[in-house]
């Protein structure tokens, strides 16, 4: 079984609807870029084409759980339409896209998915087409990459300004996009300072611990991955607070558990699943709980030489790899995971929930395909 | 005389309105900020730092010609009250902001306005502190520099937000809403389409014209800082269609003067009153329309070798100045300059005007501001 299989199997219909809006989005966009020049609608094309690969998971849990709650819940009385659903989902989506491309500006990134990135995307036409001006290949290159990165981080800005567009112009009463634009910032804070935080531990600027570490994976991404579609769902179909909050909490467990695996895919998982760079964590001297382990062990002393090396190869990766399972660094995290998605079954499992049958089933199908996940 | 006048002496009261509101944002971020870690809230501290060293000319320029719009037409009903009216002016200082921290990280600038910009000051505390993990001071420098700009880059986009959290929360009409936000989505897109533009002209990735230097300039700023305040003005103070467009005129042509007039003081105006690098543009290699004007000249062999050199002698920039000068550039752009500002005049002169006596003076007199610039 690979990926998120209640999204996948259950919603391929929901799935092509968020991708028919995006692409709309995109066609809308890369025309309107025209009157611009060409290389400018060119970023958006490529854009488009880096946002369609994607997996689509924040928007169809908004969707997927927003439906469980009206199926469950025929007096609830939902603040938006079907159509406007669909576009704040993907408008989730969007987020994503956004802080994926200025997180590859950051960490230097050419490739995501077995592909080139946006940025990689927009080097390799750069280097099909002949320069004059630049004396030394190195020169040359570094220009190649400072236009691709360009591309990466503009784009970046015009897709969180698009994010913010599509909330504020639809038609909800003035509390629910109050409430919405507080979840918004809310994700946006924390997904920001949990890049800030990540960053800060690897280039030496914030001391590294593993409390800081988990802190910063569930800052990082789970806030906005998991709290915010699910509270979104609860939101916008008009549940209580007290639903909003308990399936806001559900999420902070689910999206921790979610980045540690995707940690430990990274390291242990198979390239040709996760379509990156097999020891690009390691090259990259990224700081996950699984090295914030293996640093209070003996083992570590293997594993420091080539942390962080940039010429990392693929032996020197090996070897690391079986240090960081061998020192209990892969079974620690492991751990960990079942504990947060324990904490998840428990929260919605109480007699007292707030959370209906329907929305409780989405969230046991989501951890079930979680625990299976390989990419 | 130095400065926008207009903007000065008149209103230095409103800019220090404006400056309280921004005072009192920040102070909101950093002090929530401080659940993130100290680093965090340092971070919004700096933000803060910077922003309020600012000339305040766009949210000013807003409440001016909209308090000159309700003065003269007493049967105007504005869209936002004077409370709101501050918010949202401050609200395109944080966009100016949100642009100039993208922009320093781009071109890799840590100064602006006689002091080190954001990305500056950050470098300047990481290198206060001392660290083990790096092997060689080069290394070192390097990591140093990304924490620093990685700052830049994500408060960038938290002031982005900002923005458009400012927008979408204000009490507006549904209609006027939308206005504004059309308006703020051009803003934005012509802003990094002509960011993107002039990256591209430097890198080499997009042929270089004075059509397209002219289209970049435009594009670059002159939306945001001109055309957004004033045409914002007459959508707030309840204007008509017809109003609207005409100051959005006005403030194209304003909007390059400006621009054009910046690329003339960055390479001929005195250190002292910009506080930028003197030689910076020539340095970095920016393509202005001093340069293009230059390029079509003999003089341009004088100048070639030394256009784009890192390593720029203060006597090989003084040498290219002269030559800017010599070849009838620095004459060239001042004609420009003079044409935007005729055509300005003439649009709020006609006697077909749309716009009232009041907010023609404010224009005018921001004209003759605008002519006696230093800085």
């Amino acid at each position: 079984m690979t990926g998120h299989t209640v999204l996948r199997d259950g919603t391929a219909a929901l799935r092509r609807e968020i991708e028919d809006e995006l692409s709309s989005f995109f066609a809308a966009r890369t025309s309107a870029a025209q009157v611009y020049g060409p290389e400018f609608a060119r970023l958006w094309e490529l854009a488009a084409e880096s946002v369609l690969g994607g997996k689509m998971l924040r928007p169809c849990l908004l969707v997927t759980v927003f439906e469980a709650f009206l199926e469950d819940r025929a007096s609830s009385s939902p603040e938006c339409d079907r159509e406007g659903l669909v576009r704040l989902a993907s408008a989730i989506e969007l987020l994503h896209f956004a802080f994926l491309l200025h997180d590859d500006v950051i960490d230097g990134d050419l490739m995501r998915r077995h592909r080139p990135n946006l940025i990689g995307s927009i080097l390799e036409e750069s280097a099909a087409s002949p320069r004059s001006r630049r004396t030394s290949v190195e020169a040359e290159q570094d220009v190649r990459l400072h236009w691709a990165r360009t591309g990466g981080l503009l784009m970046g800005d015009l897709v969180l300004s698009a994010v913010h567009q599509t909330i504020a112009r639809e038609r909800l009463s003035h509390d629910a996009r109050l409430s919405l634009l507080d979840l918004l910032d809310h994700s946006i804070v924390d997904s920001v300072a949990g890049e800030h935080l990540d960053v800060g531990m690897s280039d030496g600027a914030i001391r590294i611990d593993l409390r800081r570490i988990l802190t910063m994976s569930q800052l990082k991404t789970a806030t906005y991955s998991f709290e915010l579609p699910l509270r979104a769902a609860a939101l916008l179909s008009g549940q209580s607070r007290e639903a909003q909050e308990q399936l806001a909490e559900a999420g902070r467990h689910l999206g921790l558990a979610f980045q540690l695996q995707d940690d430990l895919l990274s390291v242990f998982g198979q390239h040709e699943d996760h379509g990156k760079d097999p020891f690009s964590d390691l090259r990259e001297g990224k700081e996950t709980a699984i090295i914030a382990y293996a640093r209070m062990t003996s083992s570590w002393a293997r594993i420091e030489p080539v942390f962080g090396a940039s010429d990392l190869s693929e032996g020197d990766g090996l070897t690391a790899r079986a240090a960081l399972s061998e020192c209990g660094a892969e079974r620690f995290v492991r751990f960990l995971i079942a504990d947060e998605i324990d904490a998840c079954l428990q929260l919605i499992s109480r007699p007292e929930s707030a959370l209906p049958e329907r929305v409780g089933d989405v969230l046991r199908s989501l951890v079930s395909s979680l625990e299976h996940r390989r990419a």
